[in-house]
């Protein structure tokens, strides 16, 4: 969590843009949420010509973004709006500046059901969650029952 | 929205396939929902052989489409079933016909949590849907606060 | 339904294995809560180097596990727990054993916009529900209206 799927043209992005915008996408959640970065995953998916359609028509000139959100829920209309806005500066040099079509969208899922390493995530700002963001990885701990 | 991913065997389907599918999708949602074409994305995504599995069985003869919905719920089981009907009428002559199995599943993710070209898509039914229908395209307008 | 999507790195897992695991996920819903076999959807996702990022950077050693949960919603946080443990049990001589990184999470999609073959599947241990689990397949019936 977060986990995010970017679908772009083949080759839209090299490795150092993959780097560069998955470390952008990354800071969202660490600088606003105080989240481990290893929560944030990004896949990047190449999509051959002639494999997405826009409105019946190839498009491919497309980035297609979807997200899934399990770890923080977003609580208020005012925070959500800034996360989608915080969404679109941190895309816009990789996509609206390149010249792109794009389209996001996210949905929330249950935090009870994922898991990491095996592990049960511990509770949001917890000193659980403040170690691992420290150390960056999974550490096991004793679950509150 | 909506976002449509189809996962077939290799070259199950042509591009022609592909767009004249994709365009059986969108008329769903231009026909029944008046949405602007360009909110209708489908992906199409060739799986190897050896990918897909049913019942812990390799499945090599098998659609699998998965959907999120975004713009409009549908509110009641009659319009739900109704457009669950459509899906499958429009599905049937490339699947079905073919000799493929498939399944189907929707899910709804918030709309309030969706950019098109960075921008928040214009409430249902509004002017500015309207126009963005008739144009086929995102145009800037001020978003009501 | 259950719909389970899992990221590799490329040919981490032989045909066999592949197999394997997905008779183990199969498992679980067979076991536990009685459904037909062939409604457990397991896809494979082959991800080349440098198109996984966690954290910000290159994971190559990832195993990233994405599943929907349509016919059976999970009441209650015993169960729900029990379940993501069954989960981790299975994936365990193919993931953890093997040295990988991984991760899990689980969405819940609405039961009514679920099609199979183009039927809508019965009620929970139903007699046509039986009988789907037992013939392993999808057999029209009269939907109660």
């Amino acid at each position: 969590m977060p986990y995010w799927e970017i679908f772009t043209p083949e080759n839209a992005f090299t490795p150092e843009d993959k780097e560069q915008l998955s470390e952008a996408i990354t800071s969202i959640y660490v600088d606003y949420q105080s989240l481990p970065k290893f929560y944030v995953v990004v896949l990047f998916k190449d999509m051959p010509a002639n494999t997405m359609y826009v409105g019946g028509k190839p498009a491919n000139n497309f980035v297609r973004i979807r997200l899934d959100h399990i770890a923080r829920q977003m609580d208020g209309a005012e925070i959500r709006a800034m996360f989608m806005g915080l969404v679109e500066e941190k895309l816009a040099a990789f996509v609206k500046d390149r010249g792109y079509d794009w389209e996001v969208h996210v949905d929330e899922t249950p935090i009870d059901l994922w898991r990491t390493q095996g592990l049960v995530p511990p509770p949001a700002h917890s000193d659980v969650e403040k170690l691992w963001a420290k150390e960056n990885r999974a550490i096991p701990y004793e679950v509150a029952s």
